[in-house]
């Protein structure tokens, strides 16, 4: 059985941050571990609390599974501060965590910036280089790299520079894009694909981007712990096809933008 | 889709704490929401670290969920301190959390005690009496009821203690006692079953005291939350049952007590 990792925030409400990530490494049949970053009082409505856990204890939570638990992929989330990208940057940097997929959590739904200025650099700096690939959306593509980020052209434009600051691939999500259909584009050093997928009519969209950052580590580490080498296309094809069967067979739960059913077969 | 609640510390290398609970929630197909009490830094040899988290910080996850959540169950496993004990037993007995199962977590492998005399003393008071079923075992039923429990009879005298203490049922587990089998003591209002498994030679019991109650939760959710009514006597045996195969199949990760198998089917 191949142990996945996630470096992120938790959510009570149990449909993005670990708990999202956890449930999606569990139905790809990975063991799930998990260095929590922050505890957030969440649901499907909103944010009422947000505690970070001191960087100490980050440090103590990921010293604790390289020694023993060491994964076969990781993927990192919500960060919070500069000082807390610097030292997971340091960890990751010493190696034995396997391939590692980059969610640059920047900007919230509602638009506002979840980093500070000095976080997003260390995040581009420190982190983008390690990343086997990093997964932002069109605001946090533009924050990362500087090209506006509006159609699918400036989409390629956006990868291809993550690729130059050090990204060994990049997907950039077109959720936020109008349409009916949406458009996913993954630019690896040999090229690039676009994916299309239906866009359903849903609130439920709540740890979608968790959602899909998990269920490629999840694809990377059961690839990568075989010994095998991680065809970043395929792991990413099957990724966004589970989180369209996820959203399509959403439970409904909650008032507000609810959670995906991370069980989706 | 059913919603279950786990209030209970973190555990970094998911085997125990609201990892195991989430994935044993997902393994029975209830979706899975958490109140992180503490994060611990562990792997199977040990705990390296632990971080309280504040109580308000606490209160506010619950709050959250019951606002917009509401669970059809909830479990309480490790709470450390007096003041989150009296916390935790106000907003359940405000009610709208569903049946409780309190998993009295008291006494580590090692023997040592992991409440202070306060703390117990209000879970004794407070929690118990909120509990449709409490699963200590021998040590921690000894410390709840003051009954030396070394045997099978005083299992059922410590069960039956539990429920003048306000208990709806007490499951006393008997894995501590030598012998080829292990049995289990469930007590109830109208009797007692005793329930015999065949012990497993494996280093991997990290975190099974959480996944049976885990499993316990889940069975109630998903019976309390479809309108019936839960047949204890059935939840536990099945919950008993998945957590012996659990056992069984276990994934052999890390260096000392590895986790069980969440998905065992």
């Amino acid at each position: 059985m191949q142990i996945a990792l996630t470096i992120a925030g938790s959510d009570s409400g149990g449909g993005a941050g670990i708990q999202a990530d956890l449930k999606t490494f569990q139905h790809f049949g990975v063991f799930g571990t998990s260095v929590i970053t922050a505890i957030t009082a969440q649901n499907t409505l909103g944010v009422s609390a947000v505690h970070p856990v001191p960087i100490g204890v980050v440090e103590a939570q990921l010293a604790a599974l390289a020694a023993d638990l060491p994964p076969a992929a990781v993927k990192t989330g919500m960060l919070a501060t500069a000082p807390l990208v610097t030292a997971i940057a340091a960890a990751l940097g010493r190696g034995g965590f396997g391939p590692y997929v980059l969610d640059p959590v920047m900007v919230a739904t509602s638009g506002d910036r979840l980093l500070d200025a000095d976080a997003e650099r260390e995040v581009r700096n420190r982190l983008v280089p390690l990343a086997a690939v990093v997964t932002p959306n069109l605001d946090e593509a533009a924050i990362l790299t500087g090209v506006a980020v509006t159609d699918v052209a400036s989409m390629e434009r956006a990868g291809h520079a993550l690729l130059q600051l050090g990204a060994r691939a990049a997907l950039i999500k077109g959720g936020h894009l109008p349409g009916e259909t949406l458009t996913d584009v993954l630019v690896t050093r040999t090229g690039s694909r676009h994916f299309v997928h239906r866009r359903i009519p849903t609130r439920s969209t709540h740890g979608t981007g968790c959602t899909l950052s998990a269920a490629i580590t999840a694809g990377l580490a059961i690839r990568h712990g075989a010994g095998g080498l991680p065809d970043i296309e395929t792991v990413v094809g099957e990724a966004l096809d589970y989180l369209h069967r996820a959203i399509a067979t959403a439970p409904g739960l909650g008032h507000g933008h609810g959670p995906v059913n991370h069980a989706a077969s």
